[in-house]
């Protein structure tokens, strides 16, 4: 087989065969085919696209590249689920200790990461003494205990994935539909996934910008899950402007303690409750999508919820104090409002530059290197058709540093009053089954 | 500048500027771009294309990207010919001494190269004595004293081309007309050409198979040369069998001798005429096509291009007794008849495979280290609409070893002989001029 030979066939548009693309992503893995033959295939796919089943294949080939996580010693369904970034995000946070409440095992492997706010891990660490450091032993016993666990990223998961991720971004190959869908999908189940819930962000402030591309991506993953025998769904869910209110490490574990108390923001409780009936009815603890989420809302009401992430954390070392008293947190030394300059309705809030704003601030990392700030960051006051006066404050500013000019300047830009009644965006835009 | 943008711009169909395509090319020449970012480019050149803009300046700045020849002390036009590839072309060495017996200057650098025959340079060699190792300066003394001389290829000429064009063929991007044509026109004006005269082959015997592609080249490479101030045309003939009968080394230069006295095949002799023209209007050695076209015949039938083949053979020492005496060149032990095994019409001739059953008798290299036979070849004895009896010869082989069975088989395969009657085909499919 020669690599010339499958651009050439990939560039006029044919179907690659199973045989072919492993032989393409172990050829890249190992380091048998250069860089240059495969930024030509990838801008081949770009215009060319991939059928179901070179998605399917694709995604197991990067799959096997690497090492694959053995979740077998947990009992039941593992469901894992992805979402694909956004701002101020802090489903994660709230969907564990909520579905594992109701006995969906919840196996986390999380990393950190660059973005406005940090990664699942980042904000644990505003737990003090939490930590995920442990043997993939005892992260097994407490997901069997507790029915949940974190574990930070460790062995060689999808390598493929990671080197063809890293020419992607230098080749003008990335916003590719089935590139981007077979690389998630990867690492979900090389992760060990039995089965997936996929949320899938749409607007100014996603990844995908409209509700076409954003529903195309769907369908791909979910259609390489099913097809690889994981099942698979997705919801599409808005971020037009952030999630929640809180856009912060600190803050939005403080956010996540209210939304398990049953106090937390409607839009992001909305969204839990959603994308938490598809885990548990996809991990089989309930029989409907409406008895799950019946069984969501009785563990918030009656505190299981709550309970279950005080073990959660207590039992990974943190400080479940902190729950009952979020104020143990790191917090900020200063904070600023912004105050509205004119009376009216909220039109706008565009989700990334708000998230830059926090990220100026130190919620999250710009570089590799750059220390997280964990007490710092943002908090919505007012969301999108919200009525406003001027001198109200729009956003809590929680700052280490005396000097917030530079965001105020960036969040009065990206924070757009009409004179007009506005209507709240839609938060749940489709969910894709098949 | 980055190169990353560049890619993205090229694949979203955008014209990318002069000073860009300078950055690339530099910036590939020297290293500072990698072969991974200008393969994924030059797919989405092979998806998006190129405006003629973006044309002319891929082609100056290849040209810019190593040593330009000067020719400014040749007296007069300097004209290039190039033909795109094709089996049994002759037509460099019939043109040479052509028209430089009616006085156009041919200040010719040839090579060698891979193919089924040799390249001119290897051609030449079957003239005992005959070399192009000369000085830069006894090579524009020769040209202005006889019109005509070869050199070797010496300095760095075009590396960028040369870099992109092993990049392109191994990553399915060598079909791509503005690369095509940006290739071929740096290529003859670093080596000084002022006006070019192009001979693009069309059809199964040549790079490009369909008359519509051919032309396309035709047009694209006419442009590149006018836009940036060479005076260019080009004819678009026949290869969908081999021109004129002869393969091989020994045996072209004797097809070329028997041309320059009126004595070749009628289809080498006509495109040699027709480009010939060309070249002499271009050199405004003739004030018409017509009056060009005359003064050629002219110099056919009272001997002077002859005589300048002996002049330029002898300059360079070359044993210009094989002009009268072509049997004093390379001579074959043995010549095997290929018979006709029914009645009928030749049918097709497919030329490339033709080309290889030369090459497979030693008469071009399949790789670099290869070494030509310059003895041996074929002659055709029949061209598509000859009739033929069983038991006629179609092809004289001309070999060095006893058994000629593959090459034998070869032929059978590719000569097709129809019970109905066929028409020639025709040898000039047009002329572009703009």
């Amino acid at each position: 087989m020669r690599m010339v030979d499958l651009i050439e066939k990939k560039r006029d548009g044919l179907e690659l065969s199973t045989e072919e693309i492993t032989f393409v992503v172990n050829g890249y893995t190992d380091g048998s085919i250069p860089d240059y033959q495969v930024s030509a295939l990838t801008m081949a796919i770009y215009f060319k696209g991939m059928t179901e089943k070179e998605r399917a294949d694709l995604t197991m080939a990067m799959v096997e590249s690497g090492d694959q996580i053995d979740l077998s010693k947990i009992e039941g369904i593992k469901v894992d689920k992805h979402s694909t970034g956004g701002v101020g995000d802090t489903t994660t946070l709230v969907l564990g200790p909520l579905v594992a409440a109701v006995g969906v095992p919840i196996a986390k492997m999380s990393g950190r990461g660059l973005g406005h706010t940090g990664g699942t891990i980042d904000k644990l660490e505003a737990v003090k003494g939490f930590h995920v450091e442990i043997e993939n032993e005892e992260f097994i016993e407490l997901v069997n205990k507790n029915k949940i666990a974190v574990i930070g990223q460790s062995g060689n998961l999808t390598p493929a994935d990671k080197k063809l991720y890293a020419l992607r971004d230098v080749t003008a190959t990335v916003d590719s539909i089935p590139l981007i869908a077979s690389s998630i999908m990867s690492k979900k189940i090389a992760a060990g996934a039995d089965a997936i819930v996929l949320d899938v962000k749409t607007g100014a402030g996603a990844f995908m910008k409209t509700l076409d591309d954003s529903r195309e991506l769907a369908k791909a993953m979910v259609r390489i899950g099913n097809n690889v025998g994981r099942r698979t769904m997705a919801v599409i869910s808005d971020m037009s402007q952030p999630l929640g209110y809180a856009i912060g490490n600190a803050l939005e574990v403080k956010e996540a303690i209210d939304t398990l108390k049953g106090e937390g923001p409607e839009d992001l409780t909305e969204l839990c409750l959603t994308l938490g009936s598809h885990m548990v009815y996809l991990a089989e603890k309930a029989s409907s999508l409406e008895e799950a989420r019946h069984k969501l809302d009785t563990a918030i009401k009656d505190g299981t919820a709550l309970e279950k992430l005080k073990v959660f954390l207590s039992s990974q070392g943190g400080d479940a104090s902190i729950v009952d008293n979020p104020s143990k947190m790191p917090q900020a030394k200063y904070t600023f409002e912004l105050e509205a300059k004119e009376d009216g309705y909220i039109a706008e809030i565009v989700a990334d530059e708000v998230g830059t704003a926090a990220m100026i601030l130190g919620a999250g990392r710009a570089t590799k290197e750059s220390t997280i700030d964990l007490a710092v960051g943002l908090v919505l006051r007012k969301k999108i058709g919200d009525q406003v006066k001027q001198g109200e404050s729009l956003v809590t500013i929680y700052s280490n540093f005396e000097n917030v000019d530079e965001v105020k300047e960036k969040l009065y830009e990206n924070i757009k009053i009409s004179s007009q009644k506005i209507d709240a965006p839609i938060l749940i835009h489709g969910e894709i089954t098949e």
